[in-house]
């Protein structure tokens, strides 16, 4: 089966609206949920083996974060609609993991849906995966295509105690959550910055193994990111203009950071963009210069020996009357003849700064 | 007669605005009018052989969905103008097949006009045919160019009261309507990525069958998508302003889902064609290596064997006084210039790095 | 006398502000003022052989139509000015038919100018002429480069009693000339998509004839059709954002319908520059896949014939001392030796896939 | 010195704000200053020696406008600085010839500056020069890089009492002032789209004097220009949004149409970029053309000979048992296959369209 | 270690917000505290061992202005963090030597940073350095990477009362600062400039030294100084627009200037990227009009000399039966034959204009 068949939107074509369908690879792996339950005070982390298992923390004055590993039980998904009020659009939203980055708030939720890049198998295949992240008074739910340990750091400082979310409301975890994404990016893109820069140096070193196959992908891949980054920009905007009521003026300003941190990345991919559309002038003016050069070789080559050739030839004809080849410095006057003309020649093309 | 000379705007010049004028492909076929009468509690399904059949049901307390097949007709336009008094210009625009799509009020009704993509004869040929929805308290109107199942689902639903529109507003149909023409954009430009990845393999694989021309028709395919979808978004984006008093906040939500997809699909357009004039720099530059290679061959060749010719050419000369032909190892000699002519030329193009 | 010296700018340079001043094709035909008197009852068209003589019209309950053709002559265009009381900048702008199409309301009149496009001698030349319009409260006054007839439908409608514009204000028959005009681009761009189109057809079926020049031309000709559309979607959009209090809402409607025409026709002619780059690179391409078939077949020749050729000369040499020749078999194993070279060759050009 | 010496701004660098420096063409020549005072009743044009003759008049109930040939004399920058009471910034401003045109409210003052263009030395040298104008209240002075008699019909009209301004407010001759050097551009740029069709003259009938040095000269030109309209049409789209109080309603309308005029010069600018950029096409085309026409010449010289060459040598050859040289028919045979072979050749070149 | 290792914004991923991290070039040396304490009456520089040592003097009715070279040290920006309660956010951008500029408004202080750029090693290298500035009611705090006396006319100035910051708040000596870079904009830019014309020269007059990775180069830094100079633009412009209320408007005028400054580096930076793009123009139309040249050379001596080269070959054969080789004018009529041939090849290529 060719790649091209998965992750495709038109599966949801005909469907009434709010079913949520997973649109994406596939995928079998059982759903991890784990639950960690914080307060100033304590901080807990419970596997839980069946998403309403959640319900009895819900009540308590503590805030609930809930991960969940993998989108593709769309079962689960709906149970957790449930428990926690979500619009059906939103969840749709959720199994899609083709869906635009987006910020919106849909009754007293935030939800919020990123991308995460990840460099894998030796660096060579760029791997994205969606994030969704819905954020209530006292609960956060957050959900990933795969497992893995992308909040390990966050989880750690949270449970130890030594993170400043634990004094705070669900709108620090959150920007917590979205910074570690962000800052995440820095590294897949300057992944693919060395790539681009090993590029360049192939193009300038004139090696052989240089193809412009890599050169696409590289730019494909920028065009990825910025796919990515454009509307995560805009939904942080919306964030930080205070549409919302939910996020506390003192967390807006750590928002504002991570906004800056996304205009950075954007000028970063969009100048590495230049610098790979200014690579292809480069190889392309190399392929043009060494053809040139090509050409101008066999060019003095045809053009010193062509007529000297003729000149063989003729002292080669069968004429009876051929008075030239009677002579006796005949043969030395045709060496003459073939050095003044080389010579000739030779004068030409330097005069054309041929070489 | 050649396809250029349909579907002209040009016919309407010199025409009193205001009249319905028949622009597009031309069509002799019968138009189907077809009435589909529900409210929560029931849905009826009738033929029509008039549009003025319709009249005794709009009176009742039910929704009116009104799907016309076919707009070649101006007089069965007219009559609908009359009946659900729409303003000449919107009458206007219905025919005309050409027309922008576009979102209005006018009056007390909203008008909305969109198109329809589908590949046909084995994905080859992209159709397109214009859609328009007049939308008023309680009636919908439909018109398409030609006859097809494109709402059977919607219908279905309707009909078995699986659908969630039975119990609300015409607004709701109204996005119903529009959502299923917007998920099957994704069909059609899937099809077109899979065109686009299959050319993508056909360049990097270097086989013979690949020509600019699909490429140039990739190109203009997706120019039409951006035509169509471009106006689409900015009339969803009237919708979800509230610019309109009719489109309850409840459905305002699933238009602005709709929105979203819109601007995803805008995206994933303007990707392609990123993609896409990549490819034709890769196919340029594979060309320009070929020449090069082939150029390189020539030249070896040509230079390895021009200079060795030429000897050959003088020992082949009659001259009485030739003192090199009597000797004995002259032959010999002969041959040894030309192994070290070759060698050197050879040496020479291994620097160059020609091989 | 050569073409750029018509049709400057530069001329007014230094005149005090305010002074009409022809700039445009030198014309020295005369001037044909015609006056169309209409109100709801009745309606009649007047020859003037004098502006003046309009005067007693206006001060009757009618609405006055002025035509004049031609604004070469400043004198007639000062006593217009005068009569209708009309700023002297816009006096300057009718006379000057390189004015930027735009709308202006000046005192109580509205000034509206924009172009008009025709194609002349069998379609080759694009003709294009600049028509100006003053409406004030009963008067319309209407100017354009020289005599024809397209107002022709419009006053043959209002003289028959046909147009509804024979009930309304000067509003509507303002609407009715600009509709007319932005119609008639329909035609122009129609033609000029049917030379593309050719062009196309030519390019792919790559005959003789074609050039780049006629390229060149039809993107000029679009460049033409913008700078002419663009400034009237701004004009027209001014009006129907109400900034006038001179035009009834009841036609901003209208008027609403010939802003989405321009709109339509601005996508049209970016969809025509869009296949027109495409085609500059089908070209280019088609050329250097052709200089590349030329390559190969001189590459193959030449690489054939270039080694046999220098041993036919090695065995047309005369050294006294050379065995080959006097084999009994020697010039069946140069026939050897020459098969077996071009069958390698041949077996190598294959595996490159020249051929 | 190379001329990349002059004119730095650099030179500024650590000075403290405010401070004029004049940047700019070296220049010693002497100022001159002008004195031009008039009322409704009366004007009067007097040379001054020193600046400070010009206080008596400005008690006076009259206007006076101070014209000043050369900004490189900074001492006499820093006296009319005193006397008029002008910003330090502004004065730098004046004094750096580089600037980019601006309009500023300064206190109660209005600072302008544009710029000039005239072609010199047989239309081949595009000369840019510095204007600057303060309007005070009832005072305008105006600067300029070097003597000349730019507003020379202004002043001419102003003494003769023709010009409206005579019973105006500084305002009026502001604008007559702007509009004057406005109205310059067009013809510099009427010169430059002639040597751009020039050129296009030149690519078409493929002249051999055509370079890309020129066109590049004019693609730099025409920036020069777009950079200093640009900024104008932001400056008087200050003036016309009535963002200052010192200019009255009446004198706007004008200000509305050299605004006007900015844009068409910019549309012209823009339209002349395109077209330069199509002219590189077609001549880069051009070039490719002919190259391949080069290319088939060779290619089907080298095509027809080739062989019949290698079929010469190998009669010529000496080998002993060499049957064919003795048959009676053999020559004869021969050029019977140098026929066959070169017909089959021209007949392929003919199928593959080469000629 | 390859250059690209350093530098490196993925360090910070994982780390809680707030924890400045050095990022940037390796740096080991020391780090130097200077002290300038000014009031409008006296004035005092004193080096400070200590960060600490300065809290006695924020005590007095003075402005402290404290540069810090180095910001590698972490535990000095804490302490200064600490003294002047800074947000941490701030202390991380001031330590990211990547930051992107920006100005913000934090709690009392206002945070502005900045890009320096120098030219190094002989014109050759571009170097650039982070500057930062955080503005409090009675002090300034300026921070760089390394030492140099970037701002030594400011601070020499300052201390002999020559400058007008000495009577004015912090505001003007913010201005100050940041006039200073921003003018030395202009030196490295205008080197930029030299180099670029150089290269234009080298184009033009065809040097071999030429090569397009110079120019590569030269895009890149014009990238770099778009990146620093379009951020501070926009950080200049929230300033103007009185987004800040501690700034005075008598310092907004000037603040307003150094924004026009900016403007006009963008202006002159996107110049150079057109002049720039159009050298690629020319050097690759040079190169492709030296093929064609060379490619003329070769057809033609090629094409002149193939033909008769055929004839001597002829003329060679040994077949017995040959009647020209009898002939008494057979050798001269040869002569004659070449002659013609050759004329005729002469006279079709002067009429192809090939020579």
């Amino acid at each position: 089966m060719k790649k091209k068949n998965h992750k495709r939107l038109s599966k949801k074509a005909g469907l009434p609206p709010g079913t949520p369908v997973h649109i994406g690879r596939e995928n079998n792996s059982d759903i991890n949920i784990e639950l960690l339950v914080y307060s100033e005070e304590s901080a807990e982390l419970i596997k839980l083996s069946n998403i309403s298992e959640c319900k009895p923390f819900l009540a308590e004055n503590k805030i609930c974060w809930i991960h969940i590993d993998g989108v593709h039980n769309t079962t689960i998904l709906e149970d957790v609609g449930e428990i926690f009020n979500i619009h059906p659009l939103v969840l749709e939203d959720i199994a899609n993991t083709q869906h635009r980055p987006k910020y919106e708030e849909v009754g007293k939720n935030m939800f919020f849906t990123l991308k995460h890049f990840e460099y894998e198998q030796n660096d060579m295949v760029l791997d994205i995966e969606q994030l969704s992240i819905v954020v209530g008074a006292n609960y956060i739910l957050t959900f990933r295509e795969k497992p893995g340990d992308l909040y390990a750091k966050i989880r750690e400082r949270l449970l130890n105690g030594l993170s400043k979310a634990r004094s705070r409301k669900t709108d620090y975890l959150f920007y917590l959550l979205v910074d570690t994404i962000v800052d995440s990016y820095y590294e897949a893109i300057e992944k693919l910055e060395d790539k681009i820069e090993d590029m360049e140096e192939e193009v300038i070193d004139d090696k052989k193994g240089f193809d412009l196959h890599s050169l696409q992908l590289a730019r494909r891949e920028l065009i990825l990111f910025l796919k990515a980054v454009f509307p995560l920009r805009e939904s942080l905007g919306k964030i930080i203009r205070r549409e919302s009521t939910q996020i506390d003026d003192a967390t807006i300003v750590f928002f504002s950071d991570v906004y800056d941190h996304t205009i950075h990345i954007i000028e970063t991919i969009e100048t590495q963009r230049d610098i790979l559309s200014g690579l292809l002038d480069i190889f392309l003016s190399a392929n043009s210069n060494k053809m040139n050069s090509v050409m101008k070789v066999l060019t003095i080559i045809a053009t010193i020996f062509i007529p000297i050739t003729f000149l063989a030839g003729v002292y080669g004809m069968n004429f009876k009357f051929f008075p030239e080849l009677g002579w006796e410095y005949g043969y030395a006057i045709f060496w003459l003849i073939c050095l003044i003309s080389v010579g000739t020649m030779i004068y030409y093309f330097k005069r054309q700064k041929w070489f």
